[in-house]
């Protein structure tokens, strides 16, 4: 028989209390546990005092199988999550020697001072194992002691959430007999309420695999689990219930276990060995961060230009004066030159233009969330008006996205234009 | 005497340990508490599970005064926060007639029927006080019994958020008598150990104000927090704190209260009518993503060149291909040409240029995380060499945050190479 573990997720630290930063480490971590099949419990959060640390403990000892603490690991006085946790099951802190090295090395790399107080952090509970911290200076560690499992992470989200998917992860997987494997089926083009409304009929069929659709980032996501006692088992079972996804969704799926829009671009520009430049007006430089955010990308990304005034389409890209005073920056016409000429100067197979009003303010003749985007190649040059949002962080990432979809859509020979 | 009372937030939905949405009710909830000097002790999430939300409960009564819930209160037969606290207070639940109306209200104006299922959320416990939902359906209500206050909040954000401000706010503020204020000291340059390490006298010298430092995203962040009878007097307190602070971290200090370094850039180039462009190899786009994702930013940039290769450096800009075969594309000298060159090219007041290792690839002559930023003004042009990390993330990240810290240096007079 399998253990059904359960676990409590314990936040350490009074910025969350007072309400400066947002529990993220949370819901990340639930995230990741949703995908190996542990059931959490219970959040919790306390903050940097001793006495309330230990009755948090004490509480999740009684209630959970598993511990998860976040935060409270940093080198300051008031960093105290392992010293309660060591005293409250009994073991006491030793050093290590190499999470010290590490610690040494990472400053020597930044080229700047170490003070003493870090070395508080290579202190970790005697016999731990230990998650070595490759994204800051605090290592993690988990433990067994009686009954319970006890993992602590750093709290910082970037370093938490990349140390619990790298360590806490295989860490937590060797535990249970069942292996869940799941897919992510990335969807674009498509909410979350219609993906549900056209997949309710399979989803309530299915028991193992499981589809459970979440929305994300301005896209939707499906996910589809599977737990068998095999990898290749639970492969097996889920293959044939990806298929009928993808007889019901088609192209509006973009990746499988992708890990953005423009991920999926990249690997299908390198594919072909092709490359596409960017001309920003109101997403000024969004795309090309979000494509030199991968490594690779110099390979399909010579560059581009954020033309965020008319100047600068002028001098950067030589776009007539003239034409963007009679039809305005915010234009069909000006989208389609900014495309060929980006393409054109940087020798790009294709280009892409994007101008639009991200808001709050108006340019008095389009609303917020009207964006043009034109897409030029060999075959010729493709524009269309996008109606994207009221908020200029929603207008700005969907106007990103609709650029790199509507690349997608032409490498794969797709209609530009999706039915809805 | 002013009693101190402490405040567990129980957000009660399983939505949230599965990590479908992040607890934002109990952040925004803190906020405001942390206003009128009420001191969060404990957030704890439970799922829609009655046991365990009963147990939930027992545990709050024990440790905190006042027991907030978010969640819970809608129609469907999970909602289950009002039945279980009514049991565990000992109270019934009362059919309310103004909560029962103001619903069947809100359904008429959206012109939609009303199901009975519904009429759930008018049952109140009796003799509560009642928050009436103008934002949404399920109403809130406060209630004393024994030594405890419940207050009960619906779960979606904007209801939870207004209902809090407007309803539950008035309840409490006729608590408490003390007012907490607090500020936040931006820091760039310097790490939270150097930080602490250099206020540790003083921190442990105060007690009403209290300074906390936290990291924050590639730099710090300093909290002093007074308590006082009215939000003047909390100031007064606070002001020879700050100016301590302020001489010993000196200009390291960014701002008081801002958002974030380029929100301070944007300030100071808006106060003196001046612009920045930026020409970025290594970062692709990221300043310019980051100065253009605020409100305004095109009064400040007319935007800029992302040249991630060697031929867009010489496309876009016009630099010398010799120089960049000979110096390499990572060098002071294509650091320089690429700030003087876009500053021209934008007829900008100042241009800064990027280029560096942001990784995992080297280019066979720099490790990775080593950059060249370049400033250039009327005054000339400054280049440093920094060497900034070892992940891709994290190096961009420290790039552009140095490119605006020294925009900031320069705007403001100080030494373009801070003392260490």
């Amino acid at each position: 028989m399998n253990r059904e573990y359960t676990v409590e997720i314990l936040g350490v630290g009074s910025e969350l209390l007072l309400g400066n930063i947002v529990n993220t480490d949370a819901r990340d971590i639930s995230v990741m546990l949703s995908e190996i099949g542990i059931n959490v419990y219970w959040h919790s959060v306390v903050g940097d005092n001793p006495a309330r640390l230990t009755q948090a403990v004490e509480i999740a000892k009684n209630r959970a199988d598993i511990i998860i603490t976040t935060g409270g690991l940093g080198p300051t006085c008031d960093d105290l999550t392992k010293q309660v946790l060591a005293r409250a099951f009994g073991l006491e802190l030793e050093f290590n020697q190499e999470a010290a090295d590490r610690m040494r090395q990472h400053f020597a790399v930044l080229n700047r001072p170490m003070t003493d107080n870090n070395l508080q952090q290579a202190y970790l509970p005697a016999g731990c194992t230990v998650f070595q911290n490759l994204w800051g200076t605090a290592p993690g560690c988990a433990f067994k002691a009686g009954e319970s499992i006890v993992l602590m992470l750093p709290g910082p989200p970037r370093e938490c959430n990349a140390m619990f998917r790298h360590c806490a992860m295989p860490y937590l997987r060797a535990l249970s007999e069942d292996t869940i494997v799941s897919h992510n089926l990335r969807i674009f083009g498509m909410g979350e309420s219609s993906v549900e409304y056209q997949l309710r009929d399979l989803m309530n069929e299915l028991h193992n695999p499981t589809l459970a659709p979440y929305a994300k980032e301005g896209e939707c996501m499906l996910r589809v689990t599977a737990k068998a006692h095999t990898a290749a088992e639970a492969e097996r079972l889920m293959q044939p219930v990806m298929e009928r996804v993808r007889g019901i969704l088609g192209d509006y799926i973009y990746g499988v276990d992708a890990d953005s829009l423009e991920g999926a671009v990249l690997e299908l520009l390198k594919a072909r060995g092709l490359t596409f430049a960017a001309a920003e007006s109101c997403t000024g430089g969004l795309v090309a961060k979000r494509i030199t955010d991968l490594p690779g990308a110099s390979a399909v990304f010579p560059g581009g230009v954020n033309v965020y005034s008319d100047f600068a389409k002028a001098a950067l890209l030589g776009i007539d004066g003239e034409l963007i005073a009679r039809e305005g920056a915010v234009s069909e016409a000006v989208a389609r030159e900014m495309a060929v000429k980006v393409r054109a100067r940087l020798g790009a197979d294709i280009g892409v233009g994007i101008t639009g009003v991200a808001g709050p303010d108006t340019d008095g003749k389009h609303a917020v969330g009207e964006v043009y985007i034109a897409l030029a190649d060999e075959k010729g040059v493709f524009c269309r008006l996008y109606i994207l949002g009221k908020t200029r962080e929603r207008v700005r990432l969907a106007a990103a996205n609709n650029a790199f979809d509507l690349i997608r859509r032409r490498l794969c020979g797709l209609p530009l234009e999706p039915e809805i």
